[in-house]
């Protein structure tokens, strides 16, 4: 039980499209990840997915339309709606989602993301 | 569907100790709050606790020991923690609670929570 910040636990990743969980909050992984390019349409049947820029920005594409999600805003896609984020320059994201979700919405991505 | 600016939410309260809703994510209540001086000690016995400091700084006193959680800092408290949260400035904090979660462990105030 101690403070987490963001930004050193993002310092430690390298990757894209890599969550890394930095905390538990009842059921959910909390997790951090970068973004740059686009990643596959998907949907979660089962859950809500919660997206938190901490830095830069990214375009969620929904069903038809486009958002552009700025620093220091919040979008959460509702369980069932296809979605796509993408980002042309690198984007900071806090992520929630329930333990287990897969990352694409395919199973065989469901695995344990690492922990920072 | 569309993105929630943080800071905008904030500029639309001017009350401390009273959480709006944002958003919803799954069952949970996503909310922004402005704290200033101390609010009393209490605990959830069924939920996590999740505070995410955007703006200041402020203090969590859990059990016998105290923590300080700066601007872009998690903190969470698990079930069943007693904890009192305290600011000697006003500091600005994204909040996540289960829906019909009472703000101070009392059922008396666990009534619907305003929305922005």
């Amino acid at each position: 039980m101690k403070p987490v910040n963001l930004t050193d636990k993002l310092s430690k990743i390298s990757t894209h499209w890599d969550p890394h969980v930095i905390a538990d909050y009842n059921d959910n992984d909390v997790m951090v990840v970068k973004f740059i390019g686009e990643f596959p349409f998907h949907l979660h049947e089962d859950t809500d997915d919660f997206f938190l820029v901490l830095k830069g920005e990214m375009t969620m594409d929904v069903e038809d339309t486009s958002h552009i999600v700025k620093e220091g805003e919040l979008f959460i896609v509702p369980r069932g709606v296809t979605h796509r984020p993408r980002a042309s320059e690198e984007c900071h994201v806090l992520l929630i989602e329930p333990k287990g979700t897969p990352n694409s919405g395919d199973p065989a991505t469901a695995s344990s993301k690492p922990r920072l």
